[in-house]
């Protein structure tokens, strides 16, 4: 971190002084991902034309790169001052899935300049990228890949590679094709290089070939990578024909941002779709609103059915004030469940046919914690209220709520899969809820019985 | 999922006829993945002896492979019924990490017999890696990595590369080294291939090398890999000579794990380091007891201060029946917002310096949800109950428990992470019990102002 905030003031002052080779020297040697980060910090700090000189400085190559690595607003506000010149050679830098997000986020008068300014014989290919489903393999893959032919030698295919690699997104796997473009095998660079010269490429390719179709959900093609950790998995279209790949780096993308996706929902919030700061006051409130009003809602039910208790601690006061603990420790255990199975099944660890085995394992563990928690929370009552009746009450209420609270949260996990929805939707706020009137019903049935 | 199916009967069939030849050309055509999915698979079906059969077919390569991807009890299972040749050949094709790996996770008899067929030459190494502490990334790296020097051609790279390439575990990133083993820079492979014959290494090697230390955090790492999108990381010791790498699977593994183990911290659960199934009824319930006891009795502070409010609801029974609702509000404003703040914190986009900046928009955000809750609650209980007194009561409490839940909500995990503590630990069950305890409050001095 320090060196970093050393090097922001070193290419500031480099700015201001307008030692403009030096600034070119030192700028230029850094990584593109820690220059982009740096002219966005500087970006508050500089005003614009002091920005755009900084970023003009860049080789042709890091421009590029930069650029793909700015947030939305300040690709924004960088084109808006580029020249036409400048945005053609920094458009054609970007490799064609960076295109397609740049125009996917872009409002429409900046598109039409991009449009304008990118080479024409990409404009066909941005158009038919631009049509897949937005959550498709389509729609994250590139079409930047190397192609071989299968009576290729490996020293002609080296050839190749050199020839065309430069523009290619990944040059690490090559994907060799029949005459109508089928996909019929996969060849790695590291075998290319190791193997002799005078080998013929359809000997030596690997013909079980993992791929997907374009229209293959992205979160599906994260977990290919995860199984079989390739750096990139080819993408083919109804006909078998490779129209793309998909490389590692976009997949961790998918990964991280499902991982958020699904802990939003889990807090019962609806995904935000940008960074915490980036999202305003009202999408904040928007996002988390209506779960908000549906579980205050739902939440009313259990107090509903509170009052129709009313007898029993009008008789008994003090049963009022362990409504927060079989309440908590319900809603705890439903979530720790629940998270489990959710967590389970985004992993594929658990699947639907398993369901029988969750439950008796669940089972299991709910009764040694029920009475666990049942026989610590029967000292504590006898030491301060000394009733044996209100600790037996309690404790009972605690391994059914404990054991109910475990079954729910198992099951509405898998029965949301069951129904094609997001399981993560019965997470921790949904499950409390719902354990939330069980518990309560329990409770007082049970206190009823015993000590009325 | 069916072709998998279709594959394992197959299999099964070819080895129950005793087909080895077909059976041999059929299963290694399959990716290892794939192999040692559909052999963990049949071992519960096949005996013993079939099994050995089956994993005796593969090639070398394969072998090697598919052993490192089985489950722990699967290897140990299999070294046992394995010749001292055998397995000496299949120990000898695993990467320095993956053996490593093994002989962290076997019991003592098998470690021994393990060391004793590794390669004299290797042993040394596998006993400097064991001493790196357990999350560090020398815990992590392999030792197999492509090394270079300075002064070579990119012929002579690339000539080295085709030698010693196949042993290692990439060769897509090369390490140029100086006479005293310290990095000097690194080169993709990419570049070597794309550049002329005649380049010197050291002319277009990048010299800005990211690289982290041996006892750096793996979670660190695994930053590090999602910032840059590198496919393997360097690891040198204090004196910055190189040691190892990090491939970029190894850092996946770690961020799915990082994924699981935050979310079982949220959920209230010490995290379990195997998978579900293979975590026993007793370890689930002593990774789930402790939170569980610690949250249940913090609750009956809650309920401590609400026997506190007696006369309040003998005099207005009502009052009890919204306890669930206020409670249940409260838990999730607060879940939301520190679910955010633990998620900005773990991906580095928010920082403890952000503190007021987060601090005020939550506010912002907790009074138009304060407010848009405590108008639609008003409504459903002017209809039910038909009292004004009880709706103001209700919503002035409501938006009070909203701003507060909010603000524990999104400074608990910030402080911990201030305190070096995790911020997971701050998750959804801790600030509940908190945020329980200051809306009983809050919701009874108002009641008692307003109502009494």
């Amino acid at each position: 971190m320090e060196e970093k905030n050393e090097e922001i003031e070193k290419i500031q002052k480099l700015l201001k002084e307008k030692k403009l080779n030096e600034l070119r020297k030192v700028i230029n040697n850094l990584n593109s991902v820690d220059i982009s980060v740096i002219l966005e910090e500087l970006s508050e700090e500089i005003d614009k034309e002091n920005l755009l000189i900084a970023f003009r400085i860049l080789t042709k190559e890091k421009a590029g790169e930069v650029f793909s690595y700015f947030s939305t607003e300040m690709q924004e506000k960088l084109i808006q001052n580029l020249t036409d010149t400048e945005l053609k050679n920094v458009i054609n830098e970007l490799y064609m899935d960076d295109k397609v997000d740049l125009l996917e986020e872009m409002p429409s008068d900046v598109v039409e300049r991009i449009l304008k300014n990118v080479k024409s014989t990409d404009r066909e290919t941005i158009n038919e990228l631009l049509k897949y489903p937005e959550d498709s393999a389509g729609s994250i893959m590139t079409t930047e890949f190397v192609d071989l032919k299968e009576d290729m030698t490996v020293e002609e295919a080296l050839k190749r590679i050199k020839q065309i690699g430069l523009e290619k997104e990944t040059i690490y796997y090559c994907y060799v094709l029949s005459r109508s473009r089928k996909l019929s095998g996969i060849i790695d660079l590291k075998r290319l290089v190791i193997t002799e010269d005078t080998e013929i490429i359809k000997n030596i390719m690997e013909t079980n070939v993992i791929k997907v179709t374009t229209l293959e959900d992205k979160e599906e093609v994260a977990k290919v990578f995860n199984k079989y950790n390739f750096l990139a998995l080819p993408v083919v279209d109804k006909e078998d024909k490779l129209v793309g790949i998909v490389t590692i780096d976009d997949a961790m993308d998918v990964m991280q941002d499902e991982a958020t996706e699904d802990l939003e929902k889990m807090a019962a919030m609806s995904p935000k779709e940008d960074s915490y700061f980036a999202t305003s006051v009202f999408k904040h409130a928007k996002n988390r609103i209506v779960w908000l009003l549906i579980l205050m809602l739902s939440a009313t039910i259990t107090g509903g059915i509170i009052t129709k208790y009313e007898d029993a601690f009008a008789a008994i006061p003090i049963l009022v004030s362990f409504i927060p603990m079989i309440m908590d420790t319900g809603g705890n255990c439903g979530s720790q469940s629940s998270t489990l199975i959710i967590r389970g099944l985004a992993t594929d660890e658990i699947k639907i046919k398993d369901i029988f085995k969750v439950i008796w394992k669940e089972i299991r563990v709910a009764i040694i914690v029920g009475i666990i928690l049942a026989f610590a929370n029967a000292i504590s009552v006898v030491l301060q209220h000394k009733s044996i009746m209100l600790a037996t009450t309690l404790g009972i209420t605690l391994i059914l709520t404990v054991i109910l609270s475990k079954l729910i949260g198992c099951c509405l996990p898998l029965l949301a899969k069951k129904l094609k929805l997001d399981p993560a939707l019965m997470a921790a706020p949904l499950i409390t809820t719902i354990v939330d009137t069980c518990s309560i019903l329990i409770y007082f049935n049970i206190a009823t019985l015993i000590m009325l």
